[in-house]
């Protein structure tokens, strides 16, 4: 299933995605992240550590959710529902780097590569939404 | 438990709040939703619909999660998690338009108001980001 078309810039621009995961005791949790979304394969990449919890949550529950809102216009955004599909490890921080240089315009040392993975999150339904119209004033 | 004072204008500005329920399946769900905090009371307070989706999912898992970022530096944000502890109607849309004046600086009609709720959570934890010190370039 293909993004929205007319919600593809949000895809496209260096914004941060909110995800959604369902923690251990059945609650959920919001994190905002940086992410990756390959349109040639149809998926979102995250970067993220085995050592912090959501590492452990995924792995009990790989059914995610992302917000990706307009800063611009925040009445304005794209939600993703998805599986985590795949879980690389990133030994030499290439993927966080192609991250740091999307988010941040330059790359730094990983110092913590030996604990990054890549996570492969394949979309399973996509929700654009765009501002309702604003009644007139009360 | 107070949100962490270093934060506490997330909370007073009109930003967004990254949602996260659990829907009846047990995957995640993010939604982008107006709020407002009050101090007082130490709540949260979300105007909804009975008729959408997350009405259902709050009735059977009241636990949520909110992320609010700050749009002028994305790396720093409040995490919250909490519960749903109270459900009111809200049957002239008084506080639909409080959240009308918060967010849009003015209020219209409400339409819907018949199926208008106020949602009310108890935060059990908060949890406040700083952005990272960036090392040096690689």
């Amino acid at each position: 299933m293909k993004p929205p078309p007319s919600h593809l810039d949000l895809l496209d621009r260096p914004l941060f995605a909110h995800l959604g995961t369902v923690r251990s005791d059945g609650s959920p949790l919001v994190n905002p992240m940086w992410f990756f979304y390959d349109a040639e394969a149809n998926v979102i990449k995250l970067t993220h550590t085995t050592e912090r919890s959501n590492y452990r949550y995924l792995q009990a529950e790989p059914r995610v959710a992302l917000a990706i809102t307009d800063p611009d216009n925040q009445y304005r955004y794209l939600q993703v529902r998805g599986v985590v599909v795949s879980e690389e490890a990133d030994p030499t921080g290439a993927f966080y780097q192609k991250l740091q240089q999307r988010y941040r315009g330059r790359t730094t040392p990983v110092a913590d590569r030996a604990v990054r993975v890549v996570f492969t999150i394949r979309p399973n339904a996509w929700l654009a939404r765009d501002p309702l119209p604003v009644p007139a004033p009360a």
